[in-house]
Formats: structure tokens, sequence, C-alpha cells
């Protein structure tokens, strides 16, 4: 392992709460109409609940009311980012450990479908959620018949651009979060331009991007395999909607997951994800990429498109405002074009 | 090439007119409604023309008004099996060819969607008609976005159960078809217990199974690959019609196709398959399949279930009656199990 | 939730040690040249070592030394099943814990390749293995040049013939195990006919099935997608290995899998197994299947033959004796056809 | 259907030789073993014969000696382009037509595995072959224990760069080519950018693309289904080869085929091509597509890189010498991006 690699799990901590698996995303749209075509009619999510300003959605595996929301805004942006503990003395222990750490925790009590939610504006400009309590959903994932697209099956991951990978990464190894793998530049010291990190035992539950930030780079879900990938760019082009297809389908080098990045109508990016591996052994070790391979993210070599590395969606911070944006000193494509 | 396969090939004869494939059939079913739903709703195949006792379908990759009619009857029966010919003129040369063997023949001029149709019925007992014209249709090959199940591309193939596959068979090598493949027991001399002829430059457009018959064991469509397979069979199973999935999936050893067979509600077999081999050379070989080896229908081994070889649709003749049948001297399942 | 699923996750215990998840088997086999054979030249697993009575194998994704140990041995038998441990100090806890419940335990000391093992028979009469440490392995997940069959990427559970599931489960939810899904007769109370119990979070560690026993009913390992297990068949039919492949391929409706069963040389049943679900969230709630319901183990409906519900690998003892067996009341296949 | 599609069936003339199919080509390599590591080692063809300057090859389902010659030479260049005729006959009857248009021709008779070859450079600069008879050989569709990469099956099309689509198509109608679908530009009249041209039953034998010409832009080899695009694509990138990937997999709009471009070490182009339809029908309508559809090429919308539209493999003259090459007024890129 390298020495990079051991100074990371050495970095993960074990703090007295459990934060599982990242869970659902509430999202700012400016026309709640257009959005749900795309979700609903193109994407097939299934709705849970609608209201005057929102959405309400799952994928068809989910067994919790909602992993997506969408909210009618004045501007596109994340509002926030939500993670399930494992119970709900969890909260508490999170909110004491937030406090002592100087960071400002907000309860945020009537949201539609769930239990208590807490709030906070983490180090690096996030605006996570953390909650336990959810109305059960009944599994519509052997619904074959009425599934369409993908279909969408359940949330996996966020990736988020930020503008210093290590320091990021560093929070939330103090979260408990451990790393599946990382992309390294081949300078002495190396500086990570990627990192893949978890809590429940798939590749990742969080990724994060070297970037401009902070900024949500995008959603992951999960799909079954990866013929339900190509169908959903199928279906998406046969119904007018080619130009939401942003990059891939491919399979990824990192995480060898097969995916495609999609963009909706309000410019957030959506990853449909299959296939990717077990890490949930804790002592499982972190892979390494150079950042100069161009398979770590397009394993068959395919260039990104620029606005993939440009492009993210703005954050709110916990009054609403949108969280100030930093450029980062370099992104993944001077290296893989050097 | 084995001699079986040369007397076969050398039996090829070129007749004055152009049968170039099989292109539809008509089934008889008790409860039009209820073939619908399967066809339509759980097949989801496209309905080209409705009337009050009759349904017209095709699938999605189809340039011709349909490839099935479903007609309410008292009785379900494949009431014709219709072939197309190149060229309108090649109706009458087919026509003066029966009338020269002694086959009385009829000209059919009021059929929904299509031009005059020349019926037969042939010496094996099978309800034949050869058409040239019909209503064109666009391709929906890439409505993605409106396709349902599989999708069923076009019509295929028909299989027909015969109690002496060599006397058939000879009577389309006179209409011009070619054997691709055959099984043989290893007797001798042996005996055919199937064999797959074609014109248009696939596996085949008649399949011959020895047992029990005349009668119609099976109508094939497209479909573009075997994961379609797979996604009927879920779709189909989730939608409460598991007990209409006879066989399969699986690939055959005789084609290398991929398949699934099904019973519509009136008992009327139906395959879907995917992925069988080019047959447009006019040396191609004919390959045997000893009847022994487990390879031949069921490429994995798996055993068909008995009624996959005793059932199968009855037919009409050429006023409407059933076409009496006969027992064949065995069919496939002893040599597989002997 | 029904009262059944309830109890059963109110049963679920936290013991004071950590079963992480099933590991590895350790089968006999009579050839040890012709197990290699199908394992390593039909299936195309990774060889980790190999010594003169024995063969140490691997999937492609996985990173600790071996997930199945081949031993040469008069009979063919399974002489035990590994758990891994998240800490080595957990096998204290565990011995300590089995001394409590009078369950007799032995230290292994000189396994190829891992740390110390704790063996015990366990209540149930299966020989178990706890172990901790082993050499570490690099993943091949991407080696995609060399990968060969579904390709095997991982080990993924044990499936166990018993005489009476719910006394079985009770014994595993001691070990803090969950229930995902049951199938129970629709008598009242109903019985248990089968049960699928997890540590990580996927749909099982261990499948519990109602019959003669206990015995060893299969080994599950993980495929990545539907397509590698229709490759495993292709792959083995072509090479003459037709009569291994005993039931399948075909979906799951319990665990919604994509499976096929092969029987090794020996006998042994080996599952490939992809795309079950995420169980991770502690209250995920067992889902029940009516013994009844013909989709539970197929979903497409398809008859298993009658071996695969007769027939499992034998068990030896902590001495190496085979594990006396007993008949069950009954087994799923008179339900189905009920 | 449109004026331009009506007047190029018209054009389809009925010689008195009858063209079967495309059926191989002869490309010089530079260095042999560095090809034949691309087409053997990388793409998994079958070796059919070896001399000490040539390598024939052909793919799993062919049945006759080899379907590409790579021939040892000083520069990269596409040496001549087969076609199959249907019987022996038919050569003399071309070679009559081609004296009859001032065409030169010459017989070949000392070809490896095959009988006697025509050779003319069409008007249009190709180097072309026609030939009947050629050493049968043994499919070896259903050995999927011995396949390797998608598996590449068999020759299915050229597709050509020339200068002027339209002068170069009405000389394949006259040789009894139709055409299955076409990209045209809005301006009126329109201009042809590229079409496909079909002898057997399937998209095409020949596609002409507009660009600098006369060169080869590539050859494309089926295979049978989308996942093996995507399996040939993991394994070269696997093994170190994934500059070879130029551009895809992807879904064709025009074709609707799933495919991959490779370039090989010598940098000709080699597409893997899948699930295009049937078009044996006479009356078969060409397809107009606008050349501003992005979806034409790419039905998910994907660029193409700028040397897809640029490089192309050079021609071989009869006598050995390059054929001069000329720039086209435009190619499709201008009109995409318009």
């Amino acid at each position: 392992m390298s020495e990079r690699g051991r100074a990371m799990r050495a970095a993960v901590a074990r703090p007295p709460y459990d934060i599982m698996r990242a869970a659902h995303a509430e999202l700012h749209v400016r026309d709640l109409a257009v959005a749900r075509d795309f979700y609903v009619e193109q994407l097939g999510m299934i709705v849970a609940a609608e209201t005057a300003d929102a959405l309400y959605l799952r994928g068809w595996e989910e067994r919790l009311h909602h992993s997506l929301v969408l909210r009618a805004a004045a501007e596109a942006a994340a509002a926030h980012l939500a993670f399930r503990v494992r119970e709900e003395a969890d909260l508490e222990r999170l909110a004491d450990a937030f406090t002592a750490r100087g960071v400002e925790s907000r309860w945020v009590e009537d949201e539609l479908g769930q239990g208590p939610g807490l709030r906070v504006q983490d180090p690096a400009g996030f605006p996570l959620e953390f909650f336990h309590a959810m109305e059960p959903a009944e599994s519509q994932l052997r619904r074959f018949d009425l599934q369409r697209g993908a279909p969408v099956l359940r949330f996996d991951h966020f990736n988020l651009h930020v503008t210093d990978v290590e320091t990021v990464a560093a929070d939330w190894f103090r979260h408990g979060f451990r790393c599946s793998e990382y992309i390294e530049t081949d300078a002495s010291p190396g500086r990570l331009t990627g990192a893949w990190l978890l809590r429940k035992p798939t590749v990742h539950d969080v990724g994060l991007t070297l970037g401009r930030g902070p900024r949500l780079h995008h959603l992951g879900f999960w799909v079954a395999e990866p013929m339900g990938v190509l169908r959903a760019c199928d279906q998406l082009a046969a119904s007018g909607h080619v130009a939401c297809i942003e990059r891939g389908p491919g399979r990824h080098g990192v995480s060898n997951a097969f995916f495609v990045y999609l963009r909706d109508p309000d410019g957030h990016r959506i990853e449909l994800y299959s296939c990717d591996y077990y890490t949930g052994d804790p002592d499982h070790e972190p892979l390494r990429w150079s950042a100069s391979d161009p398979r770590c993210r397009s394993f068959w070599g395919t260039r990104a498109p620029d606005e993939w590395y440009e492009e993210s969606s703005i954050l709110l911070d916990l009054d609403g405002s949108p969280v100030e944006l930093h450029d980062a000193p370099a992104d993944e494509r001077s290296e893989i074009m050097a």
C-alpha cells in the first residue's frame, strides 16, 4: 500500500455516531413541470409525493419515502445533501460533535415524509442534512411491468466539486468515511485530483473532484446493469432529449462502474451508475490512479467534454444564499492531456 | 458435407417464382379482448388496424401493414400462414405451378391492408397464402421511448409440426427453400426429427418438427438481443402472466439463437428469437445435429416440458374446417432420453 | 410488516463480536485434477496457491488470498464454511460466547494464506470457521483481458439444507444476522421453507432451505451482470460440460438475482449469482413469499429439477466424520405443486 | 417517399451478374507481427493461414477461408476490396460489363485459399475484386469456449471516403445495389454526405462518406450483440490498447447499429458492429436523415473526434501505386455544428 493510502486509512476516525450512507438531495429547479417531465417521464422515477412547490421522488428498489426532492425556485441550486444515520440518537451525537468543532447546526422538523433533520453547512461549504426517520415505502424492485427507462433503482452517491481534495477528504475521514480509490498527480508530493469516500460498502457515498467549488458535481443513481444504461440513452434520444446526454455511456476506471452522465433541464448533473464492487472489509486498501492515466475516469480513453470539468450546481447555505465559489489550482484535464 | 446434406442441397429447385420470406399469420382466437391484452399490452406489439372481429399487429421494425392477424372465432386455430413473393407476377406463376401439381388454389382479394392473396392447402395440409402487395408502414425501430417488452421487432419464421419431415422438406425444396440445419437420428439410415428451411438469409423461414400433425408449432418473432428476451420474461412475470412462459429462456444449439417460448391465451405458441446468423451464400452447407445430443434444441441441456413436444395449434383448411391430424412415428424426446 | 417479520427482526441480537460476512469454504473433492479443470479451466477462477493435496482459489475482484479451498479426499464433502470477523479480537469473543452456550470450539493455526481460525460445529451441525487475518491479494477486477467465463468475481453466500428453518434461523439471529426474505407456507401457523440471512448489506450471507439436512446446498459466487451468467453457460456447453448446468439460468423471485446453478464434478452445487439489492439499513423489512407462489424461486415460473431439492453436499464434523442426516418434514416442492 | 428516395430506387439496375455481398479486404501493414497481435491476440480473430508475408483471418461464424488478408508492405494501404458473386460465370459477365464501360479488368489466379478473382480499379478509384470460389471452413460460431474478445463473427461491410457521394452511389446502383439510408444537407437541392448501399439484406455492404478520397474509411465486422462491443472495449483497455479505441461505443442513428470504431496499429479503421435490421424486401424505402441532426451518426449525440472525419486508409491501384487523392467540398461536420 502506498504511503498516501496508509495515511488516509490511519485518518479514518470512529466517531460516536454512525452515518450509514448518502440518502437523498434537494435540488432547486426553475420550472417544476419541466423538471417533472425529465425525472418522471424520461427517467421514469416514482413520484412519492407532490406539493404545490415540490416533487418527492424515489427509485424502484427504494424502501424509504424519497431520495430526491425537486423544489421550485428562482435559481437552480443544490439546497441540501442528506445522509441517513443508524439511529435517531446519532443526530444528537452529531449535533454535539459539530458544536464542539464550532460548526453551527439547526434542526428541521417539518420535512414531508421524514422525521427530524439536522442541518449544517460543513467546513467545506456544503449544506448537509442528517436524518434517521423516514416513512417506509414498498419496494417496486420486481415491477418490471411498470418500470420505465434504465430503470433508476436507488440513490447511490454525491459527487462534490472542491478546491482542495486533501482537506475536504480529511473532514470526511473524521466522520468515519474510508477511501476506496483516489487520483493523484505524478508530482512529488502528488496532489489529489479526486477521491472516493464511503460508509456503505460500495465504492462511494461521497466523491470529491478537484475544481471550482464548493459545488455539487452530480448525483449518482444506481441502475441494475450496463444494458439499463444503454436503454436509458436510447429512450432519451428517441424522445428528443439527446441534448441531455453529456458524457458516456462508458466504463469508469475508478470504480469499474458502467455509467452515463445526464444534465437535467436546470443543468443539474445526474449519473446513471451500475456495477461497482464490494468495499465492506475495513482493511480495504485505497486504490491509487495516476492523474495522467487516460483510463482513470474513462476506462476506454474517451475524452470528457470540457463542461463536465467546468460546470456544476451551485450550493445554498443554511439561509438559502448561494455559497461563495473559489477557483481550484487545477483540474484533472491538465494531467490527462500532459 | 454429409450425404444427407448433399442430397438436400441437390433437391433445391429454381422455380419461376420467388418466395422471399415468411411474412405473417392469421390466428383464430376465442376472445379478442383477451388476445389483445396479451399481444398489445403484454408483448407490446403495434396495432396496425382493428375491426369488429379482428386485430392487425406488427413489430416495431416492420415496414408493411401487419405481420399478425388475430381473428375472433369459436375455436382457436391457425387460419393461414403467409409468404411474401418478390413481385405481383410471381403469384400467377405460383398459381400455375400449383395447378400443374394438382393443388387447388384460390384468390383472396379483400384482405385488410394488403393486395391479392393466393391461398392453397399444401400437400402436407398447411393453409398457405402468397402475396406481394401490402400497405407500407413507417418503421418505429428507433422509437425506444414508445417500445414495450422485448420489444418484438419483426416476424421471423413459422415452425410446423409434421409427421414426416423428409417428405415435407422435399416439398419446400421444390419452392426453392434451402436447409440450414437438421436433426437426424443416429440409426442407419437416420430419420429427420427436425429441419430448418430458408429463403431469406437467416436460419429459417420454415422450421419442421417431427410430431403429431399437421399443426402449427409456433410463430417466431425477432428480438434485437438476448437482454430483450430476458426483459420480456421479467415483464410478463411481473404483470401476473408467469404461466405463459413455457420454455426457456435459453440458447438453441440449432440456429444458435437466444429464445423463449410463450403460450398465448388460446394456447398458440410464440417464440421470441434473437441472434441467429447469415445464410445467404447459396453454397451454405446444412449443419447436422444428432437427435441424441442434448444441446441441439437447448444448448445448455435444459429439458423441455412435455407439452412443448405434444401441443400445437390446429390448422384450418381453405373452407375453414379443421385439418385432420395424424400421429408421427416418434418425436425428438425419445432420442434425447435414450 | 407481518407478525413473522416483526418477530424475526426483534430476534436479531447485538452480540459483542462482529461477523462481517460469509468468506470462504473448504470442499473435499475426490480428484483434484478433475476439480481443478472445472474451477480453473471452465469457471476461470484465479489460482491463489496449490499444494500436494489442495487448491486455493479466488474470484477476480477479491483482495484476500482465497475464497475457496478444494482438498483431495476419499469422499466429497463440505469440510468447513468460513466467515470473516471485523477484528482479531472478535475471535476470542466468539470463543467465549460458544463456550457459554456449551459449544466446543477449536483453534486452527496452520491454514495456508490465513491467520488463526476458530472452528465449531454449530448446534445445527454445520462446521463453521471464523477468522480475521488473511494474506492480501491484488484485485484483478479490471483485467478483462485475462478473465474467462462469467467471470466469477467474488464469493457471496452459503446456502444450507436444514430440517427446521425456524430453529436454525433463530441461531443466526443470535449472531446478529438479519432476514431479508423468507418463504412461508400458507397454513396457519405457516412453516418456513426458506430464509435469507445477512450481515453484509446484500440479500444474504446464509440462505436456509428446508430439506434433508444438515447439508450444504450450494456456494454462491457473484457475477457482474446477467450477461456473464449467460456467457458462462455458453462456454460450459461449448466445452462439453453441458451436464454440469443443473438449473437456470433465470431470475429468482427471492433476491431478484439472475442466476444459474452448476454441479461440480463431485456434485457440489455452485450458484453464479448477480444483481441482488441493498439491505444495509437496519430497519430493512423482511419480505414474505408464499410457498405456493411459483415465482418465489423462479420468477419466470420454470420448475426446478427434483435433484435441486433433493441433493446436497454432506458435511464433516470437527473430527472429519460425516455429520448425521435427518429428513425434513417437507420441502418447497409440495407447496408449489399444490 | 422523398423525391431523392424515388430517384435512387429507380436507378437500381438489374445487371446480368449477381454480386452477393462484400466479402473480404486486403490491407497492407508495415509490421506483420504487430498487426497479428492486434487482430489475433486483441480482437481474437481466427488465423486461417499464415505465409512469410501475409496473414489470412476470419471471424468465428464464417464458412469461407478468410475475410481479411494482412500483407507486409513498406506503407500501410488498402490493396483491394472483394465481393463474392453468386456463381463462377458471374465473373465473366462482370468482365464483359467492365470492358463495355471502358474499365480495364485483370484476372488474379494465385490467391491463397480462393479461386480466380477479377480485379478492377473502379471509376471512383477503388481497387475492387470479384470472386466466387473459396475454400470452405467449418463455422466456429458455437465455440464459446475458444472465442475471445467481442468475438468478431463475420465481415459485414466496407465504408468508403468519396468526394462525391451522388456520383459514386450511382455507379453502385448500376451494379444492382440498393440504398437503405442516406444523409442529406438541408440546402435545396440537398447534397448527400453519406449513403448506405446493400446487396445482402442488411443495412449495407458499402457505405459512402463524403470526405477527402477515394480512401477506405473502415471495414465493418459483425458482433452478436451490444454486450460484445462493450466486452471488446474492456479487453482492449485492460491489455493496454486503450489508444486504439477511436469512437464510441454507441448507437448509430443511421442503421440503428451498436458500434465502436478502433484503429489498428497501421491506422486502418475497424468497426465492430451489431444489431442492424432486415432490408431484403425490394421495395424497402431509403430512409433520409438531415445532415444537421446530431443523432444521424451518434444516436446519443456524442461528437465524433475530428480524426474520424479526416483520416482514412489510402488505396492502391492495380499496379500497386497509391491512388491520387482529392478534397471533398465539405464533410458531415460542418452541418452538424451549423
